[in-house]
């Protein structure tokens, strides 16, 4: 606990007191998870209430219509992809009319990378929370190309890349980990924090952490030879960089989820994007979106590939949010140094970034520690009542994406602070502490 | 370069410009070495020198009878494990008269960890140094037991456990290295000083890497199944935690043998000690060692395994500290956070450690870079000269042993400032600039 008094305008002391109760139960939720890595598997035969006409998104929920950039397109080719339409004309169609369902992620207990969108046969990873039993879901990282249908671009390569993972990597992962009985996360993700690693935008101590651990049940599976499949899964290995982030989501997914409907909590249990606004939850209020109208992309500043610059970006959505949701990424950027650049500048500027947090946090995370704060828990659990009296909101490392689509960097993204001041001033209202049902 | 002038007492301006030219020449063979790790070959197909009844141990130079621990125990234990004596009585023997040759590493273009005993048939890393061509060499790691040669314990467990890294992990490592083309060493230190490891007392990020990469291999060399002998390489990797800090030794000499007997250098390019003594050799004075006495292990600080204190240590000699010798280990404090408890004490003062030692060093690094410092190069090319002006002496990273033998943990240790002294007073007198022959 970071000792400080959590106080909310015209809270009297009651409720600071039951308030202070629900967080301390709903932030537990999160520092006391334990994400297993159990398989990889196709959407529909384990992410809840997915259909075969179901399409996956990142971001507050938005109607159709007003996609207009990069999920537009991610959210066609997935259904191209999926064969739901014969083009694209008739995919807009489907979609207008409801015949193709489009469905926030969040509510299918899964979380999608930049546009986020996952079809029935796509391949999710399957993670568990051991504490509270609760999965949750993120679909496979399409590999190390620029142009993917997360970044926002369909093309017949990403439909090849795409098929690849979903018939060969994924198939060959699923068995590897079924001979590892799971492959247990926590452990990975402190590790890493100790490696130079913020577990949004850099995981290549977890990766290659987690290529070896794969590369041995690949030896263990491999006694009659190694199979095309098997050296398919190694060359994936090798190359695709962010496949960590994926794990990490569900795993911070699920941890959210299970932190989520504590009457009164003011913490935050979600994080996200669509192409126009940024979203939020809060645990006292259940699945109810606070929204607000995106910063323009000109004010976000960070490394980006090939001499583009910020005027050249979009938004395509995202929910790797979600890995600060429970304080990594950008509110651990104390522990990724090799993220200067990206992020708050110098090292100097990565610690007081992290110290920053601590302010508007509920816990110090007992177990994901960062060396270069002398060991200090990472800050963990946003509290939209601190947020709300700070007037600081919580810093985010992003994955950055062209207007016409494709991978281009990664940036330090600071949310609006309207939606944690919307919710702050619901849950500090006489009425607060009864979540409503569903927005 | 640090841009501040080398001077020292009683030298002119012209022997100044003289010795910053002969420092240059010799640092540069430091930062501009390409290592590669070529094979892992028997110390008598590849060591130069190398005789069915030499026993390469670590340390400058030291007379049979005055060793008495560690080293003593690791000397007669390396030859009943090489067969070239019945009985302890008997190795003594031989060792006394000569019979069996002892000799020190570093004439032999090997360095050792610890005690550093190095038999014929005991396997080798070999790794070429592209720049200069030079070759050298440093024993296989022998498995995580705490008990080891390494660490100046023999028994029947340990002379097991040779037996297996000789007979059946190095050969299949030499398989996989053969299969890569050799492996580059320079890109793994680069990125593992970005990812917390030091390079001496910790290596956990070029091991995860290092580990992915022979595993990968290993995928491709069985075609035809998986044999046994990969399996075991494949639990080597996964236990032997400071493997990869035998490759970076091997790295380390080659390239400061390249930077040896530059005319009038005062770069260090050696330090190692024995039981007794801390040794140091100087480029422009060849292959004489200059001297001291060890200080006393109570002066030591760290962080020790199972309760035990720096009263429980003793010496068993150790050129590991060749790593520190090109701006690895100590002098890379400010890059490995996580050794805060084995080194400086604090994030802060490990970052003060590596900004002492640009004081006594002529280079940064231009490739080993440390983020903590904005990506300011490693301290790079230890200058006798600055020591001996400064007060200031190297920052060492040493792994502790116990009395009675076994690993006890890792320290920070201070070597003595006369030796360092001695050589800058010889390179500064009027007849400097000659390498005298091997003292």
């Amino acid at each position: 606990m970071t000792g400080r008094p959590a106080t909310a305008p015209g809270a009297g002391a009651g409720t600071r007191t039951a308030r202070d109760a629900a967080n301390a139960r709903a932030v537990a939720r999160l520092v006391e998870a334990r994400p297993v890595l159990e398989t990889v598997a196709p959407a529909a035969e384990v992410v809840p209430g997915m259909t075969s006409r179901t399409i996956l998104l990142s971001g507050p929920p938005m109607p159709w219509q007003r996609y207009e950039g990069g999920q537009r397109r991610a959210v066609i080719g997935a259904a191209l992809h999926e064969g739901l339409a014969r083009d694209e004309a008739e995919a807009d169609a489907l979609l207008a009319d409801g015949t193709i369902a489009l469905r926030p992620s969040h509510d299918h207990a899964t979380v999608g990378s930049l546009t986020g969108v996952c079809t029935a046969s796509m391949p999710v990873a399957v993670v568990r929370d051991e504490t509270s039993g609760r999965y949750a879901f993120c679909r496979m990282n399409e590999g190390p190309d620029r142009a993917s249908l997360t970044f926002g671009v369909w093309d017949d390569g990403v439909d090849t890349r795409l098929r690849h993972v979903r018939d060969v990597v994924s198939p060959a992962l699923a068995e590897a980990l079924d001979r590892m009985g799971g492959l247990p996360l926590g452990p990975l993700i402190r590790r890493a924090l100790t490696m130079g690693d913020d577990l949004h935008s850099r995981h290549k101590a977890a990766a290659a952490m987690l290529r070896s651990a794969v590369l041995d049940a690949v030896l263990d599976l491999s006694h009659n030879g190694v199979t095309e499949r098997h050296r398919a899964l190694a060359a994936y290995l090798r190359s695709a960089e962010y496949l960590f982030l994926h794990f990490v989501m569900a795993a911070a997914k699920a941890a959210a989820d299970s932190a989520s409907g504590v009457p009164g909590s003011t913490l935050v249990t979600a994080m996200n994007l669509n192409e126009k606004e940024f979203g939020l939850r809060v645990s006292g209020l259940g699945d109810r979106w606070f929204t607000a109208p995106l910063p323009p992309v000109s004010t976000l500043r960070g490394r980006l590939y090939d001499g583009w610059t910020t005027d050249d970006l979009a938004y395509v959505g995202g929910e790797s949010l979600i890995t600060e949701t429970v304080g990594l990424g950008g509110m651990a950027a104390a522990a990724a140094m090799p993220l200067q650049d990206h992020s708050a500048g110098t090292p100097r500027e990565m610690l007081r970034l992290t110290e920053r947090m601590y302010r508007i946090t509920l816990r110090e995370h007992p177990d994901h520690r960062i060396p270069a704060l002398a060991y200090r828990g990472t800050p963990c659990g946003i509290d939209v009542t601190r947020v709300a009296e700070t007037g600081i909101v919580p810093a985010i490392h992003l994955g950055a994406t062209l207007r016409d689509g494709g991978h281009a960097g990664a940036v330090l993204f600071h949310p609006p602070l309207e939606p944690f001041r919307q919710a702050a001033r619901l849950l500090s209202a006489p009425s607060a502490g009864t979540p409503p049902t569903t927005a």
